[in-house]
């Protein structure tokens, strides 16, 4: 149906443009009346939300993460209040010059404009990314799971209230892949794709997207324990970083221990992790000292688990745990545990992902740690915005010039 | 011949960790000795210049952009003696902050990393891009035109000075088209891809890349002369940013005129433009008023001359000429002539483009002229960096977090 991503297209344009002439206020006003919306109509949303759990061959945790009651509505509603609290980044400028022939420059942050989101199964993520693009004045076309289609539908229809430009908040209702596919390519429309979901997903965005993407949260994060570690620090960010949420993207999915503590770290290691039923793979070294841990491949060094299972690498040297990691993960986030100033200014100038931390938990990659307030994401590639993306990740900016007639000489 | 990615990546790779450790005074000392080293070896790059010059059946205007001698030369170490100039934005500290829990958040600029340049015939942006690159800590995969193959391996071998790690500056030889594309889906080594280009090559690249890139450098630009401009200054302004160069991309393409002066202006831009050779089309009301000009098209609308041509169309509101540039522009640069401040206020905020100008010469949209030194583009889309990318737009940023041992809770 390529005529329905026509007409989002169309719609979504022309909604940017009087969503950029919104002021803050406007905006924040129409972010109470959707939280208001979405608690008086919970009903009408439980009932859609039904129909897909009713369709659904789903396993139990994907269910749970599928299922809206009246007490997750309300969460979702008052995690739209909370977007109302946070500064508006548009016409922000962050940068100005008056220039030698008397050209006025000023950089004044804008909404990037029409922006794509492509996701899976939960339904939460509707209203999420919805209010974020819109308090940062962009239109969004959403892409959502078929498993979700009924919950999205009714979902967005109660977020049209009165003072939201028509177009502002879309949901393409064709769930195929070949329309996914197409929204990719829509460049006559989109200014740019936020993915959020599996590895797959992620691959299949950048591979066939020709709308600028942002790749985000594959998290295939590593603690290292330095040879002059706090052994009892690094058991309990271990354990934190590990156990805490097993199935987000900071989580960390491998240890990597220097030679030198190995013999004392490994055991503990093993026992706490083990006693929380976590699964422990490991290379030969590692191995060599716990009897439990069982082989890691190399697509192990590769892998982002999201579960209670975790691999475990002896390296012989800081240089190799770097080397490592630079290698094998997803330059999301890595973490150091050192006494030692110098290994931990090393780790964290060339370890070369989004956030670098010394003797702190990976769990703290998130917007609302970060002090950004709610995030749409985690980017994981250079361009554009790193790690947590907030507010101010959602836009863009534009050179404003004012003059009196100056020409170029 | 995929081996040679291969390799050119791996290098890359490896050199870009080199590079992120490498001290301003390290990298300016580099850049002064390539400024020497392209001036003592300049008859060697002449005489490859020559095997270029005369394997090429290229048109006059473009031989003269292939063309390198002493004097060229010359004027391209001068460039790169001004890089050391400009502020490194390596290591700067663009955000910090300490969260309740205690732990530091510093967000600090690194390079980007493996940068590909893919540009056409002039081999000057041979040296301008690496440099400017290198200065920012990135390593650089260039691929050339085959026109100046002879022209780039030589500027490349003598740019290879003392110090520079092996792999910061790297050709591509093989320059074929399937090459090219492979390259565009380089992700395994490449972290951006910037072309550089006319629109067959740009579209090129958004359409094959699976590596983030940067659209850059299509200058659909925009002249709006309002009911309300000073039509002295609009004259002015009109033959400067058409005709003083007319191939760049910051030159006007098109003249919107607002109804009530077209009368009055029209006339006279035809008199003033029409002495400096430039050939004029436009819409019914536009040749209604000056017979001389020629129809155009609704494709004309869309082009970018780069050529001493220009269409003018006449509009009944300043709404509609929003619309207009909105449609047809690149969204690169844009200017409003008026007297009126609220009219200027509207024409800034509501077009879309990466500079937007009241009473001044669209000409102005450069890295110099917006006081960022050197530029490796213009980028006309939103994400990452908009309008002039300098050194600052050829870093990415990481948060760096330091703790004492901080779980999330």
């Amino acid at each position: 149906m390529a005529d329905e991503l026509e007409t989002l297209g169309q719609n979504a344009k022309k909604a940017a443009t009087e969503l950029a002439r919104l002021s803050s206020k406007e905006k924040n006003e129409i972010l109470a009346r959707m939280a208001d919306s979405l608690e008086k109509n919970s009903k009408k949303i439980v009932e859609a939300n039904k129909k897909d759990l009713k369709a659904s061959d789903l396993r139990t945790a994907l269910r749970d993460r599928l299922m809206l009651d009246e007490a997750r509505i309300k969460s979702i509603a008052s995690d739209v209040r909370e977007i109302i609290n946070l500064a508006d980044p548009v016409g922000e400028e962050i940068g100005k010059d008056t220039r030698p022939n008397g050209i006025h420059i000023s950089k004044v942050r804008v909404p990037i404009g029409v922006i794509g989101i492509i996701y899976e199964s939960r339904p939460n993520v509707t209203v999420d990314a919805s209010v974020l693009c819109f308090k940062a004045g962009n239109a969004v076309i959403l892409r959502g799971g078929s498993e979700a289609i009924n919950s999205n539908i009714a979902l967005v229809e109660v977020m049209q209230v009165a003072g939201l430009p028509k177009g502002a908040i879309q949901l393409l209702r064709d769930t195929s892949r070949e329309t996914a596919t197409k929204l990719m390519r829509l460049n006559k429309y989109l200014d740019c794709l936020i993915p959020r979901g599996g590895a797959g997903l992620i691959q299949a965005v950048i591979q066939n997207a020709s709308v600028p993407a942002i790749e985000t949260g594959i998290g295939n994060c590593h603690l290292y324990i330095d040879s002059e570690a706090d052994l009892q620090m690094a058991e309990e960010i271990a354990i934190n970083a590990k156990c805490q949420r097993p199935g987000v993207c900071n989580a960390i999915e491998k240890i990597v221990v220097h030679e030198k503590v190995a013999k004392d770290f490994i055991p503990r290691a093993v026992k706490a992790l083990g006693e929380r039923g976590v699964e422990i793979k490991g290379d030969e070294k590692a191995r060599a000292i716990a009897k439990s841990i069982t082989p890691a491949t190399e697509e192990d060094w590769y892998t982002e688990y999201l579960d209670l299972i975790i691999a475990i690498k002896v390296v012989s040297s800081l240089d190799e745990a770097i080397s490592h990691i630079n290698k094998y993960g997803s330059h999301h986030s890595d973490a150091i545990i050192t006494k030692n100033k110098a290994s931990a200014d090393r780790f964290l100038k060339e370890v070369d992902s989004a956030a670098v931390y010394h003797n702190a938990s990976t769990r703290f990659t998130d917007g609302n740690q970060f002090g950004l307030g709610a995030e749409i994401g985690i980017s994981t590639q250079k361009l554009h915005a790193r790690g947590p993306m907030g507010l101010r990740e959602l836009t863009s900016y534009k050179y404003v010039v004012n003059g009196t007639g100056q020409i170029r000489k």
